[in-house]
């Protein structure tokens, strides 16, 4: 798609008329007095925990934003690969696809060889390695991931819409409340609407106010690390330019002017910039500094010499200081009282940690920050799960993020040297992180939620406390071919990827078979903790993968389990069964599944790999959902 | 997705509340006196008319229907490959495939060889052969389809919305208007709404009201072709079954009891049951036969038999006889008089040509009609093409929907016959014409549009007359990987895919240079048909392929036309030149494009191929063009 070629203009580019592009968004009337939770801020992890719970008609959540309607103009912009992924859980990859500007390729420049104070191209780098994801690197306007996100919350069961131009004053938090009280509202917000105060009761809340977040500092937390000397500019323009590599992401180390760093952007015109500006002295601010848009189109004049930047319009500009900064906490639970209590408020997103922009992460950590918490505070108030569940976020993710914060340090700090720097190294650097910059390295250590790697070997490309990694298959009901991740949709439901080993699943002493026969049993996990009368899916979503080609199976020959029934007319659910892509690649190969025994790959509704089993490892699979999970009524056969 | 499992619900499975499915479409107030066009039916064929012309907002269109409202639920449900590339020029191919069901086998089944009167599968093939498109077969709801043009034209520039409950009473056509006279309304409608009457003169009047078209009566054309005296009823239907192919098309042929065509449809529960009733005597007609749902419930069962077929919701059903009937002509100008005057009035879709539904072909032959008329309409409005230009349609689509026809009969011919047919005979022809049944099988014959294959030679796969086979490709200016066909959008332009040849294309002597000069000149038809201040790629848009990897090659060195400036700040567009892409397919083997010379292929708005040339056959390009354009003043360098 192209866009933007007469001059920015923000929402929606395929409404033709610019007045019609902007989303109508925005509940009216005043705040409802009790709610399950309540968002602070309608940020990308604001939105994305939005989303989530709106799934969840039954769960009342109220979400808000100090600003009067849904941004035009974001500063985020990068949209990891692991982004893409959730955002196909989310049902609106494709949109995100067709819209984005793609990273396929990486250039670094560095200063001439030729004497003269000029750069020219030192390297070039496919963006993000092969089979890293099914998903491409992109860049998009963080508004519209918002439009997209609002979206979703619009159409959902829950219906759910912000309420704007609500500041948060000031929290709460009644501590003797128990965790399992299901009456109480132990949090109490007040809000500033049109010079009127609301007050809302919550069962949680959580701050995904930013880096000046309100409820950060109502539970006493406060970010740590470096107050970097750095100055950084960034703008997004419309510029006519000789520089050859203006479509591609392109690192320039100039010899005496400093770097940028150019993002091409969506609409086939717009590019942003990341001027590096000099450094500051020690306790100078940048706002004190006066920089203006003309300094900074006259700095990257002169690190992009000898091609020439002929900027048109400026569609927006910035100048900020890096600093990585991290709270050691997540919630409002002290390390002390965390056996004592369970958490209810947290914090998500900038509120929590902030990072270089120019690493393309912190949008993409906050979001995932938000889907790691969504599924669980739906849990906990759907009384699927224990209130204990809810610690995990703060551990999972302040690891996840301090392992970010340490990357993207020494990233700024290589890309901050102007002066010793080593193009060859930066270039090498860049590529061994390339699992960082795309998402796909978080990694969460052994808890109730995250196995040991006793059975890792099973599965040696689908790593425990890893992301799933997705891998084609082909539909045994249809023959239709997609990509067995996209099953897991976000909708608070557990997976049971199912691998058959060598023999015929169909056979009465097949793996499969006995697994079914479990899951089937009133002792097994699925049958324990599906409420009766829901579908038998509802909770635990069990999927099977045969490794014989489709038309050497019979369906109907299969385990019933794996056709179960649905809904009010009891009809077959036909997407349970599936088998290798052999034009798309054998997925038994592609993730290293053992082929004589098979697996099981236990995923989580946030799509990280809680464990790996054998397909016998009835026991295990039974004790880690007891761990964490409520009983309910069994359900009928 | 999954949807409808709980009985069948109309609209976007993405909006949770069923009462808010619904798009609300529709203009209000009366008709406009004088229009550019008038179109007549908001089927498939008029609205992707619409859709084409209201991407002109220049161009006055009208579009009516005689319901009250948007289509709910729709009859036909097939949507070949062609389709979905015709979709994705429209901008909404993501849409379809993602809530669409893909069909990617199809199975037979004939009397079981046991003595019982059951059924055993005899066979099964692969729905689509590989590379036939890059889009699979798909099965969607009509009314989706219709939903996602009304939201194209809801955005466009001409923001057109369809006037409802309009009911055309006649047509008057005055033929002594000439037909380059730009002020002249020679066709007059009268249209009744709500028991008034409304008026409204037109330049162009299309009919795509159907079978019973009342435009094609006020022309004076009659459908001929049998009137066949079979009878199938066709059901959509939310079943619980055995029958182990319910998500595969399967056709079933039993030994007395006639055949059923399985198509699995949209959400992954419903199935529509395409049923052959009794022979019906000369003179019998279905209406006068009472035949109920439950009868064709019943009828199936006894096919399908020894499965079993429990239907719980039916969600349409319908019965029909099979008749395949064509117009001999698709306008109002009579074969004696199209040297003396152009068309004032067309009809497309089933006005003028319908089908067996179970070939899958109405809805998508109509589609392509519209797609074929639409951009000419759009050329001849816009005065960049000769009035003449017209009676292409006629000549290209009555010859097309001609050999469908005849395919269908022998097809209908095939299912419907009960005794003596052959199995293995029916598998091979279905393989056969799968082409036809994918909708790429089209191939225009030589006029004024369509070239003699003197030089197809130059690239074997992209036939003369037929439409651009799209292949993957590398962007030169951002190593992004995309299909080449994708860049023809539907938006009137006429597209020069310039393939170079083994020479380096920076080269002083290289033929893609010496063609961009041609092109740059004042005698190219670039340059004589585009007007004066619009974009150089407005009227004919020109995309080079380059043999090398793009790292070989750089793009500061190419032609500077192949850099065009767009746009009130003169931006360049980096999106004209691509690369083979090495991982998806060199475009140069999988087009047998000749590597030595290259050549040039002329795509029409519709995305069929009008030539292929050699790169260097300047004076038959200029020729071709000025066949049936205008000339404008000329663009400034």
């Amino acid at each position: 798609m192209q866009f933007h070629f007469n001059g920015f203009e923000p929402g929606d580019p395929d409404i033709s008329d610019t007045a019609k592009r902007h989303l109508t968004s925005g509940s009216s009337g005043t705040l409802p007095e009790k709610v399950d939770v309540l968002i602070i801020g309608c940020g990308p992890a604001g939105l994305t925990l939005a989303a989530q719970l709106s799934a969840f008609p039954e769960i009342k959540t109220c979400i808000v934003d100090q600003k009067a309607g849904p941004l035009l103009l974001g500063q985020a912009d990068g949209v990891a690969c692991r982004t893409v992924e959730m955002f196909e859980a989310f049902g609106f990859s494709e949109r995100v696809l067709r819209e984005a500007c793609w990273i396929n390729e990486t250039t670094f420049w560095k200063p001439a060889q030729n004497g003269q104070a000029t750069i020219a191209r030192s390297g070039r780098v496919q963006d993000t390695e092969d089979g890293l994801s099914e998903f491409p690197h992109v860049v998009l306007n963080q508004a519209r991931v918002h439009d997209f996100y609002l979206d979703v919350m619009q159409k959902s069961p829950a219906a759910l819409e912000p309420y704007y131009a609500r500041q948060l004053l000031d929290l709460q938090i009644d501590t003797s409340v128990a965790a399992d009280d299901a009456h109480a509202y132990p949090v109490t917000a007040r809000l500033e609407h049109a010079g009127q105060i609301e007050t809302v009761k919550a069962r949680y809340v959580v701050g995904c106010d930013g880096a000046r977040s309100t409820v950060r500092k109502s539970i006493g937390r406060t970010l740590h690390g470096d107050s970097a000397n750095h100055a950084w500019g960034v703008m997004d323009v419309l510029a006519v330019t000789d520089f050859p590599d203006i479509r591609c992401k392109s690192l320039i180390q100039s010899a005496n002017e400093g770097t940028i760093l150019v993002i091409p952007r969506e609409g086939g015109y717009l590019v942003r910039l990341y001027i590096e500006m000099d450094k500051l002295e020690a306790g100078e601010r940048v706002s004190n500094r006066k920089i203006t848009a003309e300094d900074l189109i006259a700095a990257a004049q002169r690190i992009f010499k000898p091609y020439v930047l002929d900027v048109k319009e400026v569609a927006w500009w910035s100048v900020y200081e890096i600093g990585q900064r991290i709270c050691d906490k997540f919630d409002d639970v002290p390390e002390a009282e965390i056996a004592r209590r369970s958490p209810r408020v947290f914090i998500a997103g900038d509120a929590c940690h902030t990072h270089s922009p120019k690493a393309g992460q912190g949008m993409n950590v906050s979001m995932q920050d938000a889907f790691n918490l969504g599924w669980k505070l739906a849990s906990v108030l759907n009384k699927r799960c224990v209130p204990d569940l809810l610690h995990s976020y703060s551990a999972e993710r302040q690891a996840v993020a301090k392992e970010l914060i340490d990357f993207d340090r020494e990233w700024a700090a290589l890309l901050g040297s102007s002066e010793g720097f080593d193009a060859a190294e930066t270039q090498r650097y860049f590529v061994r992180h390339g699992r960082y910059t795309a998402g796909t390295a978080a990694h969460y250590r052994p808890s109730i939620l995250t196995g040991e790697p006793t059975h890792q070997h099973l599965a040696e490309g689908l790593v425990i406390g890893m992301r799933f990694h997705s891998a084609p298959v082909i539909r045994l009901a249809d023959a239709r071919p997609l990509h067995l991740g996209h099953v897991a949709k976000a909708d608070g439901r557990w997976r049971i990827f199912a691998f058959s080993g060598a023999e015929d699943p169909a056979a009465s002493d097949s793996g499969i078979r006995a697994l079914c026969e479990f899951l089937d049993s009133p002792s097994s996990p699925v049958r324990k903790f599906t409420p009766a009368g829901q579908d038998i899916d509802s909770v635990i979503d069990v999927r099977a993968v045969f490794q014989q080609d489709r038309r050497e199976l019979a369906i109907e020959a299969m385990p019933p389990f794996l056709l179960p029934r649905r809904g009010r007319y009891g009809l077959y659910d036909y997407e349970k069964m599936f088998c290798p892509d052999v034009k798309g690649g054998d997925i038994f190969t592609m993730r290293g599944i053992d082929r004589r025994s098979g697996c099981m790959v236990i995923v989580r509704p946030d799509q990280y790999i809680a464990d790996v089993l054998p397909l016998d490892g009835f026991g295990r699979l039974a004790a880690f959902f007891d761990n964490f999970m409520i009983q309910k009524n069994a359900v009928s056969g």
